[in-house]
């Protein structure tokens, strides 16, 4: 047993001599491993009442005789034509209100019976058919789920969503703080999708009601979840083992996957880097896939070889990133490595994006030459680092509920943005060398010493008591801005900011500013630098808490920018302004020396 | 009677343990006004057959109790949700065409049946149940009209409207220039609300027929109107005397507030400015809402205490400012000073805009100090400032359909913004200490020396004749580029620019040369100052008038740029480009020099 | 005979009075042609059982009896009202998917077999009533056809075109290589047109599926043809010899002038640069319409002799810049110099378009005495140009496919757009001196010493043989990065990039790197300049060519950049990366020099 290595395959778009040709580079780069049948529905069903499998059996044969690992796909990222055409209820609604017709792909209502009923008969069909070949090591189920639908069939499951939720109207009401502009609702049928056509204004993120909003993000979210939940129960049925996935997308908004992830047998994820310096930025994503089944491998179900396509500029990766990316997939946890795609389609929109083979299906090019290689490596490390886990003691906080709350508010400010957040301080400790872990709000915070809680402006459930435990213990909680501001519903906490982190953080914030990035407002550290701080800028009123930055500007000039509060026995910290890299680097390696968690190596160049 | 000073006041939002905690905190900060059920239509009408005052009466005797003063607003502002699903043509359709569904607020047809038939009766079911409590100074009806809708209820609407304005087709035609591009009516009903779907490219500044466009803007300011005086009629029913207001917003494009002033008793409007640097700017719209009702005193309906939510970035008010603003409001004729809002919503998309009182409900804030120390000055000051007029000698002409003319024109310039025009104008007066008048064109010009009238795109019926009486008696009329293009179809004066304004300036303009922002053209002027000029030139042909500046640049330089005609015992002046701060400035001192209409503290910094 | 000298006269929408004053002016500015009825829909049909030519029966009358010559329009160029209210369908349905109601110009379906009918008629009715009259020396159909439909008729009339295409749904589906994304289509109806409601994202240029956006986009300008052949076939009915044309607009993306031009009498096209520093650009469109019709002369049908009124700035062009660029126009072979317009209209979006008389009906302007001065000019020149022709031994290919296929491509570079690759190389030719023609791929090559093929995307027939058959008898093909990469049906070449160009070119692509504007990469010329590259750089295997540039920069530094191939007794150049000017004026210099091509006058400044 070794790590997979290879990608995805679509033999079914060429002539059965291209197949021999595929296997013999295949050989020649140790690829072992191939994702097969992502797009193939409309091949596998080509009209209402006929399965047709004959090419894919041919594939699936002929992969399997040559010695090849199958993740096999249910097929159906993709409508097929006719279903389109026949239901036209099964093409989504967008965010404009407007009902597509028959095109690309993601394309399909998520609360469509026909594509409910169509799309897990096809994976049942798929399942029965193949069950028990042993060259399947994987199901894929769909594909990137994401996207979002406003039709009438999804404003009926919304409203059925949200009656399981809050029973009663009067508990909708209060959730929505509906009161706020003459919006009790009297009767669940008035209830509407938020979209242009209703509660919005300027796109997705600007809405009258961020609790309708919200919502509507975790309806959807769990819509998608019930289609391949649907799909992975009809895989079920012919076979009760083999692991069941689908390639998620990284920080990818619309879908929250810490919800997702019970459902999954392993995580996978596809990385599409948005450029060359993108180091930190995957280190964090890999962690976060890592930490959606407590600490489990994950594969990497998708990379690109050279570049991709989508992109207004698509830059070539440079030599030897591709390997030293995928070495790092592997050190942070990923016991697959597969690209996207084994050999470039002809026409359409990926046809230029990277493939290990390209249209004149050589080997002598660098690009294959570098997949080879490191087909060889792998190779010789066998599966050594297979089912690995590296459990830390510094965790960083992640919560999709905390990242739409804060990107669809109204104030104070649309510049500051949650993934920004984290990521300033998942870098921070990525630099100092530190192990960490990027965890849900619900997971078991007993055996971390440090906790960053970076933007958490939503606080759920018994958080705040778990992050006092923490702290309680001698552990420390680093909080910043925006933290602790709204309850589950998106309602403000009734209390002085941070809410229910005010004991634990030993403060009060009564106001705040937010500026341009043009404004600078220096923050001078406790015995460290000065240094700048843009976009928000809190103004903290200590409350037992100790000083260690101070504004250096403005009105506030001399008032608290971080503060360390004593708190049984450890602290508390908060950060009141959104700090550039030194700062937010000082921050962490002062809690970090604390606990002796700086790595071996910090301060390695990128 | 003292200044009304408070804001408004949602108590329906909250259980009535926090209206108590309210009315001390109002005790404390001298609040004595409150404005209460902007947005209580859903819980004042629950369904189409019922009517329900029980909370809207507990809040009214309680704040008549506690001896402070109502605003009473009929709570038209937002519709009900059972309204919009039961009858869905209450709901605007936008200018893309799209009919909305249910959500937001400003979001009814002002053209529907149904909507005007139910706003009506409330504010009927309103006025009659609260006319004649003492504690009640003044009726709010709807709140912060705007917007457009161009359904087909909006199209027919307009239809009569435009039967009404025009008799006959033939009459029509003409007027829109029809014979070009082959758009001549043969029926009324091919006429169609200019939209994206119909004359409309790019938006709604861009138009094939500026007619048909401008007469839209015209009618649906009209028709909103129709739907206040619906319901100040209905309030007249159970009380003759009491006034009537709505809250504008100050220089708002979509309204004509002068077709508005007359049917509203006092006027009041809220003052939401960009930034910290808006001094002349709200000075300006002090002026303009004071000049609405002939220089009757206005409310200062709303303002924030701290900062607003809905912008991207959300700074605070610095220290002293709201204090200081509002001080400025009382001295350009505010009888009323209140804020939006006295407590913090919780949730939904003003949950961060900011109030007297916070979510923490404190009064130990900075925020409601300054609030409570502005009560406190205003409560000594009484009622002294009530109704006080300052009558100018200097007026500056504003008028909506200039702008909508100007600024839906295809060329010559996109850049050249009315409002941008003409705030430099009053700038440089308001700069030099001079009391202004700022008053539509078919004010009474004859109590005034100077009258500034820039980018006067429109000239509509004897306004030439009366600017030339001015002049004639020995004022100074100063007007600019682009003012005596168009008459009032938006039809080309078949003369030579600046068409009946010609005679006055003593000038002619043949052509004219538009210019990005970068380019700048000096511009030498009479024993002054170089200055520049930018983004429109125009080419004059001096007809008697004496040149007072000159291009300094291109194969027009050494032509004028500035002329003063000798008209009468007076002045017509023209400023033929953009001149910056300092040419405008040099050009109002230049006429206010003469009169001895400069202030006695000009040049105050900011 | 002279050359035509007037414009677009639209005496319509003026009182005879105004027609007398018109001929006064026309007479003083040595006007001897006039375009009509261009938007006369409305007056000669005022509805669909009524034909009135009583006004135009008078203007052309008029026209005739002043001795002037007519270009006569079918006045199709804009629905009347009253067609729009009773045919719906034949306003055009957009790519977001809006049906539209009544407005603007080029507003009809070209699919609605209504609006085909009556326009066909419309042009039938003109052509009986006016042929024969001497004065008429053109036909005008349409006005700049252009714009797309996306409603069912077309969907429709696609289907039927794609049936005539492909015949069979397999050759279809393998031309669009529907496999990818499980788009395979097994029913004719299963296919809509490409748009925001299907294939689209982000706009017209992002589409998942090339082929079929490709398809209907030379779908759409067959529609467009067959409209304009509708009209002319009715028109030969009645008159079967005078000339017949309409308007072109020179690069004009949406439709394929090359198919469009054997369809047309003589060429005609309105320059509308977009500022003062165009005359490159506009030699290119010259050069490209003189290339429409294998060199015949074409029509200047429009130009300002002012300024535009579209844009967002409209600048003046300087005196003398309408007569130089009018003998620009005569030189590069136009053989009528026509003006839009010759009377300004009064309202609606061209009210301040630039006209030859202006509101004020004056002739002493200065553009009326520019005018009348180039009047007098091409009196005196007589026809002495007329028909000439200026063969030249350089082409630049120039293909519409090439274009649509390049910038509808996802991957490498939106930033790469193919106008300015073309214009770069014809420039350089420009400043060299070189007569040049600008001809469509199937153009016969024999004639050309050089051909310059630049970013030639598609290679389509048999067009790589004739390049090397230009190159095989000693002359020179250069083309560049981007180029042989697909075939007719935007499939890529199963072969080593640069596809069927790569004997020709003796060189290999294997990768590429885009990136932003802000990276250079220097480009070191063979005993020559360092010039800069930019957006786009293929890396260059040597198959047998020279190396006469390499890169200065990134991994590939020293590799080659720009190389020549010899190829039988001439050679293939190839320009793998985006040369700054200098670096693509080295090349077509070097080119030029081989063959002494260069004209005399090279490097003359603008
Ligand atoms: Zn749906
Ligand atoms: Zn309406
Ligand atoms: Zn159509």
């Amino acid at each position: 047993m070794r790590i997979p290595y290879g990608g995805d395959y679509n033999p079914e778009q060429w002539p059965e001599e291209v197949w021999k040709q595929d296997h013999r580079l295949f050989d020649a780069a140790r690829i072992d491993t191939v994702t097969v049948g992502v797009f193939t529905w409309a091949r596998t069903q080509p009209s209402a009442d006929e399965y047709d499998f004959t090419t894919l059996d041919r594939i699936v044969e002929r992969v399997a005789a040559e010695g090849r690992r199958i993740c096999l796909a249910t097929g159906t990222g993709a409508l097929p034509p006719w279903l389109a055409k026949a239901h036209p209820e099964v093409n989504r609604t967008d965010f404009e209100g407007r009902r597509h017709r028959y095109g690309q792909r993601h394309n399909a209502c998520p609360s469509s019976p026909v594509f409910r009923q169509l799309s897990t008969e096809m994976a049942r069909q798929v399942a029965r058919r193949y069950a028990g070949n042993p060259a399947i090591i994987a199901w894929h189920v769909g594909n990137e789920y994401g996207g979002a639908c406003y039709c009438d069939l999804c404003a009926a499951a919304f409203r059925d969503w949200l009656g399981a939720r809050y029973s009663t109207l009067e508990r909708l009401n209060a959730a929505w703080n509906t009161t706020f502009w003459s919006h009790t609702f009297t009767g669940w049928d008035e209830i509407e999708p938020p979209s242009a056509l209703t509660e919005h204004w300027r796109g997705p993120d600007h809405t009258a009601f961020q609790g309708i909003t919200l919502d509507y993000l975790r309806f959807m979210s769990d819509a998608m979840l019930a289609n391949f939940r649907d799909e992975k129960a009809a895989i079920r049925e012919a076979d009760p083992t083999t692991p069941v996935t689908t390639n998620f997308m990284g920080m990818y908004r619309p879908i929250d996957y810490h919800r997702w992830a019970a459902h999954l047998d392993f995580a996978s994820w596809d990385n599409y880097p948005p450029d060359d310096t993108s180091q930190a930025r995957m280190a964090f994503t890999h962690d976060l896939m890592r930490g959606l089944k407590d600490g489990q491998p994950f594969w990497l179900m998708e990379q690109t070889p050279s570049y991709t396509a989508s992109r207004d500029v698509n830059p070539l990766k440079r030599p030897g990133l591709m390997r030293l990316w995928s070495w790092q997939a592997v050190a942070h946890g990923a016991d697959a490595v597969l690209f996207f795609q084994l050999r470039a389609s002809r026409g359409a929109c990926e046809k230029y994006h990277g493939a290990v083979v390209g249209h004149a299906g050589r080997s002598d090019t660098r690009v294959f030459r570098e997949v080879a290689e490191l087909g060889a490596e792998l190779e010789k490390l066998g599966g050594v680092t297979l089912g690995a886990r590296t459990p830390a003691k510094v965790a960083v906080l992640f919560d999709w509920d905390s990242w739409w709350a804060l990107e669809i508010s109204d104030g104070p400010s649309r510049l500051v943005r949650y993934q920004q957040v984290v990521l300033a301080y998942h870098r921070a400790l990525w630099d100092a060398g530190a192990d960490i872990d990027v965890v849900p709000v619900d997971a078991d915070l007993s055996r971390y010493d440090v906790v960053f809680a970076p933007a958490l402006h939503m606080v759920k459930g018994d958080l705040a008591e778990r992050l006092e435990e923490v702290a309680g213990r001698g552990g420390s909680v680093v909080t910043t801005f925006l933290s602790g501001r709204v309850d589950e519903d998106d309602n403000a906490f009734l209390t002085d900011v941070p809410g229910p982190l005010g004991p634990l953080m030993g403060i009060r914030v009564d106001e705040w500013d937010a500026r341009g990035p043009e404004f600078v407002n220096p923050v001078r550290l406790d015995n460290g630098p000065v240094v700048d701080a843009r976009l928000l800028f809190e103004l903290v009123i200590p409350q037992g808490a100790d000083v260690l930055g101070t504004y250096e500007a403005d009105f506030y000039t001399g008032t608290p920018a971080v503060t360390r509060n004593a708190f049984g026995q450890g602290y508390g910290w908060y950060v009141a302004a959104g700090l550039d890299e030194v700062g937010v680097g000082w921050v962490v390696r002062q809690v970090l020396d604390r606990h002796n968690l700086g790595g071996p190596y910090p301060d390695v160049p990128d």
